[in-house]
């Protein structure tokens, strides 16, 4: 079975986010002045094989402490569900 | 009116994402053979204050086209919600 994982990485809100604060900065030189406040994420999508929805858990949970967020300074989360072949998610 | 907007930047189908083949590189080598393909984005979260949701909507649109998406090479998706003030979203 093929699944895919929507994984989204964003600073703590605890943590500084100088990219974030520079991208308000810039909107607000562009004039959209409705901007209070901007955090900068990642976000990250894994097309998957295995047999169950619970194991492909189980890995992206692993794959996020591991590799794709630092959890210091970082917090995920992540979306699962099924996926066929050809199709747009 | 507050409102947060969660916007995706995505590449677009057809373009190369190195960053993307990298993780699943490090994955791979890290013993995740179930993983087939990763695509590497964005995700930026922006607080707004304005009169109407459709006013920020069209912001927001607006935003994606001129700062944080190339729309040659990438797509962007956007969800726009009431917040408030204190709350987790």
């Amino acid at each position: 079975m093929k699944f895919v994982a929507k994984v989204y990485v964003t600073p703590k809100p605890a943590i500084l986010d100088p990219q974030g604060k520079a991208i308000a900065n810039s909107l607000h030189s562009m004039g959209h002045s409705e901007v209070l406040d901007v955090r900068l994420g990642k976000y990250v999508e894994l097309k998957l094989e295995g047999d169950s929805e619970a194991a492909m858990r189980d890995a992206v949970e692993a794959m996020c402490k591991s590799l794709l967020a630092n959890e210091v300074i970082e917090d995920f989360r992540f979306d699962l569900s099924g996926y066929e072949e050809g199709s747009q998610q």
